[in-house]
């Protein structure tokens, strides 16, 4: 059956770590628990100094940014983003996602089923 | 190597077949052409009157609203949507998306590679 629901209304998880990982949250919008059998929509907001942490794993990011300003490091560069633009990562590329303005910075993030522990 | 891009700024391709697919566009945003090896990221417009075809197929899809207010019909009942709210498709579920505003209705739609021909 066909289902759909309100990003705002699905618990939003804090991943803050301490160290590498601050003033992050994400919502399982799509996955296994929907049916979804081969990948999984994540939203991520990172408030104002926010950031995911510096690292590489075995699967993609498929990313959408949704609102705010983001700078996507990676090996070598950085990339400015904001509301429209999309970035893919490949598999074992490193990177980092980080707030770069002053407003949350949210963006979708699909993984394979895989990639969503 | 980490890819972005600005989604207005690839190529929208016109859908419209004169019959069931009315005042639609598609871009590609992240696919095999990305290095994307498991799922296609495409972004549809339907302009006011568009819609896509009632239809089904082996794949599910993956929908995120990005802006406008639309219906997505399935078997038995139409569910109103707008910015911010997510879709799930199962595989082989008949639907259709229309737009149901005066300004254009946005969204992506997530498919394994085998959805994207």
């Amino acid at each position: 059956m066909v289902i759909s629901g309100k990003s705002r209304e699905v618990k939003a998880v804090v991943l803050d770590d301490g160290e590498t990982v601050r003033y992050a949250t994400k919502r399982i919008l799509i996955g296994p628990d929907q049916g979804a059998g081969n990948f999984v929509m994540r939203l991520f907001t990172l408030e104002e100094g926010g950031c995911s942490s510096y690292h590489s794993h075995p699967w993609e990011h498929a990313v959408f940014i949704l609102s705010g300003e983001g700078t996507v490091k990676s090996t070598g560069r950085s990339i400015a983003v904001s509301a429209g633009d999309f970035v893919f990562v490949p598999p074992m590329d490193e990177h980092q996602f980080l707030n770069a303005g002053s407003v949350p910075f949210e963006f979708l993030c699909l993984v394979p089923v895989s990639g969503e522990g």
